[in-house]
């Protein structure tokens, strides 16, 4: 499938951010990281539990300790990136690609779905919403589909 | 953890379109739950593939088929709703619970994030994204969260 670009309106400030998280994480630079975080973030992320906010997202220290399990990476890739900005609000989706090497030798390659809702404020846009997810198969085994691609 | 409101601006049209889909779900009324999809749409959805649009989303046909698999149900119920507009631009995001029976006697309890991207067109708020996910293990057994609660 294909997905169509979104409207371009006012869209190269988070084109910035998507950018300068992967930066972020190939730089294993947590503060980088959680800085593009409002206050408020929600966050649906790729492990339980269903939700976190607050401290639990906004915090380094997570970050930092994710970041010394990869040998090589984290390199995460953007595709098929759809846009759409109103006012101070805007929301992304694409599919990205997780790769890298974790310090146990484990060859990461993960095609995963990202959603993403911002919020411009003082001119500066920041997150306020994380959704990054697989699918799962429903054929009884309710295994994660992490060997999807595109 | 609890998710505070969004800022409240003209999301009274929002939520109508995410009641009425729930009220489609519980009448099995297929025509009537695609319709609020906007004919761009891209959906992330529980099951594979990572991403379907057009007919595979906005045809009738494959709702009409899920909802002949339940004897009873379904039913979504919306917590911990937040909804932000900005002029035609809208995004939701909420923890669902889906409930019902299924043909086969299996009881389904699962509860999933839903994050919600719209547009509004000649006054209609329409969905053009949707993201619906459970996280999954990373304890090497890649299996999908599927018995999570809030």
């Amino acid at each position: 499938m294909t997905i169509e670009p979104g409207p371009e309106t006012d869209t190269t400030g988070i084109r910035a951010v998507l950018d300068d998280r992967a930066g972020a994480h190939r730089a294993k630079d947590a503060e980088r990281f959680v800085s593009h975080y409002a206050p408020d973030i929600v966050s649906f992320d790729l492990a339980p539990p269903l939700a976190e906010s607050g401290s639990a997202v906004l915090g380094p220290d997570g970050w930092d300790a994710w970041y010394q399990t990869w040998r090589a990476g984290p390199d995460v890739q953007f595709t098929q990136l759809s846009i759409a900005a109103e006012g101070d609000l805007a929301y992304s989706y694409s599919l990205n690609r997780l790769r890298g090497t974790k310090t146990d030798g484990t060859t990461i390659d993960l095609w995963f779905r990202a959603t993403l809702a911002f919020r411009r404020t003082d001119g500066i846009w920041k997150i306020v919403h994380e959704h990054n997810s697989t699918p799962f198969y429903m054929d009884g085994s309710d295994r994660a589909a992490v060997d999807l691609q595109p």
